[in-house]
């Protein structure tokens, strides 16, 4: 069982919190902690062993341990359910269907949505619907509510933008709080909005980066949960940036993917604490 | 103040030593804790922010309530000592002497030995006693009998072998038991002994690497605290592999003896626990 | 148009080389070049971007004036053939069957042959030809015989094993001299063998590692094409580091066949001279 | 010897150097060439093994067959004479110190400057000049006056901002120009200006960088010449990222400078080219 715990810092929690536990007979096989001291906020993930154990008893009694407004989850180990957004590139696409099909992404992929068509025969060969949604002679309003709509009947617990290249709006946003992970093609805040490759070129840097977020209001401003780097120099044109890039997008997004859905990513103030 | 321990696993343990500190009103501003299931041993590094505490009295009720055999250090924020020893290379010294002479090192160099005396001037530029021990023209247990008297003298908490390139003896070893810090120039266990840039050179390997490691009695098999690797490629000689690897000896070594300074790092079983 | 030279080295062959396309107005849009003196040899790569031109002209001028023996290819961009061998692990076959698919491997995948059956569904889902051929209940020799077959046929360019687990005879690897790649997941010399990930939990190792490389006769001795680690902790079980080190198994196989694939490669005395 | 060329791209110049190089017995040992299509520029790197050849006679045949305009150097291994500017922090200042002291720059440091006296003893346990000029009391003209003064006597090739922490006027870059080169303390163009790891924290990045770059007129916007990053967590506070970053601001500036030093890199359009 995973235990999830985020809270107001105050003296004793850990003591509190293992007691508990302890009394429930839960052996803890791993417990991690952090206390944001700018917040202040308390933050842990515990894994117990035990097999059959009451998750609702737990939570009840933690609740009623911890500090008012304590944000606790009590996880048997379960799949998260998610719906991928694309546009036309295929590679984290392709990659996360591939986990996914053998069963090797914590999660599973209950539908991809395209505003392009082109990603539709990959999707189905895996057996996983696609929508295919245009965003093109419609309002934006009436395109987000399509992909609303869409999104809503399946209730996914995550929505992953997989280098899907359309802004969403604060109201769509806000209707998927917390819930939507992006995968940016620059090492941000470099080269925030489009066109990094070309930009990075450009500059001449002699890394680019690739940062996986979660979406909030502003474009590429959300809390950062993982970002890697690959070395380029001056053979390589913006093309080839963009082609290299893809390597580490992939790789990136899956990284991020993992510790979501493992439970280990906490929000707060547009940062993240992630026990890896 | 730091508290470290180490002991026989059992349900409980945390709620046990969290409760033992809060009821000495000592705030947990950082818990790592780690179970290895193959021992089966219980791991921790705590951190708490009081300034004025008993710690004799905090270590004794952790003495009792922790199972028998328990290995427990309640450290007041305090710098280790350290003897250094070298042969003939500057590179790992001059970084460990800099660090050093800035604070920047969480321990105090004591003392330099070295079985040349060509690092003897470094050394002296920083004030630090160089102790020359030559190897030559005795035997092995007098060279190692010189070597323990001038170390012992000191006292130190660790002996660091920065680039010393004789082998120790058993004896020399048990004498300093869990003290001993190398660097290794491979990444180990690739290329164990002597020559390692040589043979990966002849073996046309495309990353060479550093290992930072406890001495133990079998020549480079103690167990690692710290790996790093760097590029290398089809225009590097032997040499060239050698001077680039000096890069990664120097800054493994400085991450392993920072690591180990803090009481990061827990032994068992050959392999380490390490909190970073 | 790319034209790949291996040669004894001498004094002026830049000038010859270079002079011979000059004169057949061939421009040089990039040009390297290395000597290994420990052989010594001669190794060039030169891209040109004449659309129209006399290939067979240029070799039979280039053989004429270098030194006797010069392995001389003068390659219109043309995609190698590749047959992928695998077992049960879809990981790196997925790779290839994504990239393949979408035609960024600058290969074609002519066919999959697996000594299981496991792997069938995926390759057929990318309209691949899938050969399952049984090692069980037959001979080596049979069971190689049988591969050879099924391979000759496909006359490839290259034979990528993709986490295949079956040790091959010198006899069948002779028959596909220097066309036999393999990743080897270890980092290359340690844990040469069976079994890399559980030796390299018990050795406690801080980095994992994987080896893309040419087969020779030796197990796991071939010339090295890329090498990649990723950090691990003591909190890695050996199935743990197995399930990372499939991503670094995946990205280092990649890279290696674009290397190759690109003709970027050479081959000598057990190492490779790569031009990046 | 080294022959350094930068000059406009033409058909047949590979060819025209390495025949005239030819024609003076002189044996290629390693070439490197580039052309930058977006300026159209050439760039050569040439290594030749003769010991006795008129260096003279060969950069006059050269200029008299290359385009006009042509920028070449023929240069005989030498140590470049370099400055050193600081002002505070000790770590990249030491560790070029200890690299001239054991001859391991490719350079000789003929003085250091510092706006603080705080590095004087460090500089001077080296036997390294150490002027103290304050920027304090007087006005930006006169210091710069001062430092000029200072600088001009030793007439360096290169002067390394190593942690100088003031903002050079376009007069004083101008007066050195293609010189001067810095190391600045986060991956460029992210948090460009004052204060990048109080910002990188606020931020909650997940890599820290720094970058070593020439400088010209525009704040941090000069040729980038070496990147590099290190990973950082939620456990980071601002002072944490600031200490690890000085990890990589040494490594990235030594990088840098064996880079220059060894007449490896070359600048066009506020990139470089560098052959490493």
């Amino acid at each position: 069982m995973t235990i999830v715990i985020q809270c107001q810092d105050r003296v004793g929690l850990i003591s509190i919190i293992s007691t508990i536990l302890r009394n429930a007979d839960c052996n803890i096989v791993s417990m991690r902690q952090h206390v944001a001291a700018d917040a202040p906020l308390f933050f842990a993930r515990i894994v117990t062993d035990d097999v059959e154990i009451d998750a609702l008893s737990i939570k009840e009694k933690l609740t009623n341990a911890l500090p008012l407004g304590a944000m606790i989850t009590v996880n048997p180990p379960q799949k998260k359910k998610i719906v991928v957004l694309v546009t036309k590139e295929y590679h984290c696409l392709g990659d996360i269907l591939l986990r996914n099909n053998f069963d090797n992404l914590n999660a599973e992929v209950v539908a991809v949505v395209g505003n392009y068509n082109e990603l539709s025969d990959l999707t189905k060969k895996f057996g996983v619907p696609f929508h295919y949604i245009s965003h093109e002679n419609i309002s934006k309003d009436i395109f987000e509510m399509r992909l609303k709509e869409s999104i809503d009947k399946y209730a996914p617990d995550f929505i992953v933008l997989a280098k899907f290249m359309r802004i969403l709006s604060p109201e769509f946003v806000a209707h998927f709080a917390k819930k939507i992970i992006n995968i940016h093609h620059s090492f941000l805040p470099a080269f925030i909005g489009a066109n990094p490759y070309k930009r990075a070129y450009e500059r001449g840097v002699k890394l680019i980066g690739a940062t996986a977020h979660f979406v909030t209001n502003d474009l590429d401003e959300g809390p950062i949960i993982t970002q890697q780097v690959i070395p380029v120099n001056h053979t390589y044109t913006a093309e080839a940036m963009r082609k290299a890039g893809r390597e580490i997008e992939t790789s990136t997004l899956a990284e991020a993917m993992q510790l979501v859905f493992e439970d280990r990513v906490f929000v707060y103030k547009n940062k993240t604490v992630i026990f890896k």
